[in-house]
């Protein structure tokens, strides 16, 4: 019989209704023989509510303390599961964070687990219980509660699959599972059967908001398979696994966008030594994440400097860059907030040459100009005029092949 | 310095507002140099909130789960505090019933503690942290949660008091302190200064809600003094302490009286050994307790037997007794919900002769019929007909002098 660990997200435990649902999937898969670990977010929009209750206090709670309050959250949810089930005759323990020994550093509210002890899991386990563990909550090695930041709850789910060496961890969420590209925004967008770790980093990262990337990077280190599936269907979703050799057959496997970055550029920056020092290290220390970064040299020793951020940081880096421009001798400072970034993911990449070459076709036949480009092994990533973005994932999708062959 | 340990129950915690006034009068204790330990409740209403969400699941959660699920109260409230007290620059760090080291037995909803393990409370407070220690719960030796049961954050605090030796264990609350009797139902009902444990212990046990009754064992046991008072208002409460040759001036220190008991009688039970037994154990397996018991022995081997049982579960003590009376062979069993217990209280009667007698007379004297009568070392507890309670409370008040001298 399989050990598996499944995680269900906060609109799957919103309410008792739901929760009873969940009860009797698990209830079902115990039933059948299976050791079973269930890993709950806490009900959908309860977290956010928890912030704003502490944020009414002062915008910026303590951050120890803000994660005493949040861990609330799951520990309402787990106990809620364990009554429901043994009200229905099924033996079932609820375990906090540090009850289930799982430790993290002590960077309250994003903290990263360190190391699972799971001794006691396996014990209940051995005793044939149904054990729910708290998702998104750890402790650090002095006992303090921590949180591991939105989304955590996937994390804790395969970091708990990869210590109890678990078959599979079932990450149920609202959706069916990995597709091709939005199904929102492209109808004829695919359900993938499976998908490599690497491909889904590059999905999560890009923003597939399906599963937490460090739920991911933990997988893949730890090659945890993950089945991303709905939970309020039976039918199966989509499983990350390890790159295997027939995966290699399809050279792409998705089409991301986000529309959540902003484009700044330096024009006739003095080519010299430090200049890119001075211009991005004021933005570091902002805390402000740069994504892309791009230089063209021109005549007369000048040259223009793009890069991108984040939107929400994009007023805080355009004033960072009026100050650095004056310091610099720069002509002048541009940014662009109607900006987009479509990108083509695949692992055939790394065997397959001229998917680029057509990816910049099939956007210039829509007369769909390029403003950047950026290029991992397995992602090629092109920033565009933001009111094209629809247009170019759906003729993405088809250059590439992946429309569903049922529609 | 003093070392305080401060308890604030649910309706001073209800919301952010009063949370801040609490942080407020923390903030001053502490400022002026004191060590500060704080306990608190769930905010009001929301233990029996979250009883009645695992209720709509079954009528018998599972008590383990349902202690996880409590326990989410005070963890709110804690961090609240905490949140609050570090945006107004204070340090403080919130500890769970687990973080504390609360150890209890496994009596999940009724856990009694039996140990408190303080190095980490103390450590903290050497770092001049305040800390707020989550009330009404603890773990056991497993680390599974436990919660005391109702009003067990008296508990939590007056044990915390006892194992850091604090000079004070003050216990805010809605009332100003302890009065001579029910303020509602006698105007002239005066605060007491001064109350020794043993008149505390009966005064709670017979119905004057303002401290649990098993926190006052443990003041008792371990010589906390504990400051009953309001955390509305900056005057002094009433002290419980350790009996005092003083208080002995006082004969009776209280009136107390409770409409909550119920009673039943056999009629001509067969006076033989072995009698009681057959019925007293029934109730006693059905979980009832049983307060007074009165046997009279009348002609012909037969006796009448009255005993008095919580109101709550008189239907299930009635069915009970009606089996026993056929068993051995009772003439029939009667009941009566419409009584009253009125109580004198004072460490006084242990050395002085005829309270009783003047008890007797002043009820007499209002053609107020006992029912029963029972007695302690430091008690003397009449039942009557409910009815008369409201008159029988002030005639007693008054026949001993127990009224304000300021009205």
């Amino acid at each position: 019989m399989a050990l598996i660990v499944q995680k269900y997200g906060g609109t799957s435990v919103a309410g008792l209704d739901q929760i009873r649902k969940v009860a009797e999937r698990v209830a079902g898969v115990y039933g059948a023989g299976n050791g079973v670990v269930v890993v709950l977010s806490a009900m959908a929009g309860v977290t956010d509510q928890l912030i704003q209750l502490a944020q009414e206090i002062t915008d910026h709670p303590h951050r120890r303390e803000l994660d005493v309050l949040l861990a609330t959250g799951e520990q309402t949810t787990v106990s809620l599961l364990c009554i429901t089930l043994e009200s229905m005759g099924y033996p079932a323990r609820s375990l906090l964070g540090h009850q289930a020994e799982i430790v993290t550093d002590r960077t309250f509210g994003q903290a990263r687990i360190v190391g699972i002890h799971a001794h006691r899991i396996k014990a209940l386990l051995d005793q044939r219980k149904i054990v729910a563990v708290a998702g998104f909550q750890g402790r650090d090695t002095k006992g303090n509660i921590t949180t591991l930041g939105r989304g955590g709850s996937d994390t804790s789910a395969v970091a708990l699959a990869a210590a109890l060496e678990a078959d599979v961890c079932e990450i149920y969420t609202d959706v069916d599972g990995v597709y091709t590209t939005d199904p929102n925004l492209c109808k004829s967008a695919r359900k993938l059967d499976r998908i490599s770790y690497d491909e889904m980093l590059e999905m999560a990262s890009l923003g597939a908001k399906v599963l937490q990337i460090r739920a991911v990077e933990f997988a893949k280190k730890f090659d945890v398979p993950v089945h991303v599936r709905s939970s309020f269907k039976e039918e199966e979703g989509t499983m990350v696994v390890e790159e295997e050799t027939d995966m290699e057959r399809v050279v792409v496997s998705g089409i991301t966008y986000s529309k959540n970055e902003a484009r700044i550029t330096l024009t006739k920056v003095p080519d010299q030594p430090g200049v890119a020092s001075k211009i991005f290290t004021p933005v570091a220390e902002a805390g402000i994440v740069v994504d892309m970064i791009i230089q063209n040299t021109r005549k007369g020793g000048l040259t223009d400097l793009t890069f991108t951020v984040p939107k929400s940081d994009y007023p805080t880096a355009m004033a960072i860059q009026k100050d650095v421009a004056e310091t610099i001798g720069a002509e002048q400072v541009l940014g662009d907030e109607q900006i987009a970034k479509v990108s083509v993911i695949g692992v055939g990449m790394r065997s397959h040459s001229g998917v680029a070459a057509k990816m910049f076709t099939a956007l210039a036949n829509e007369n769909i100009n390029i403003v950047m480009i950026s290029t991992s092994e397995i992602k090629i990533s092109c920033v565009i005029q933001e009111k094209y973005t629809e247009l170019a994932v759906r003729v993405l999708h088809s250059t590439f092949g992946l429309e569903d062959e049922k529609l």
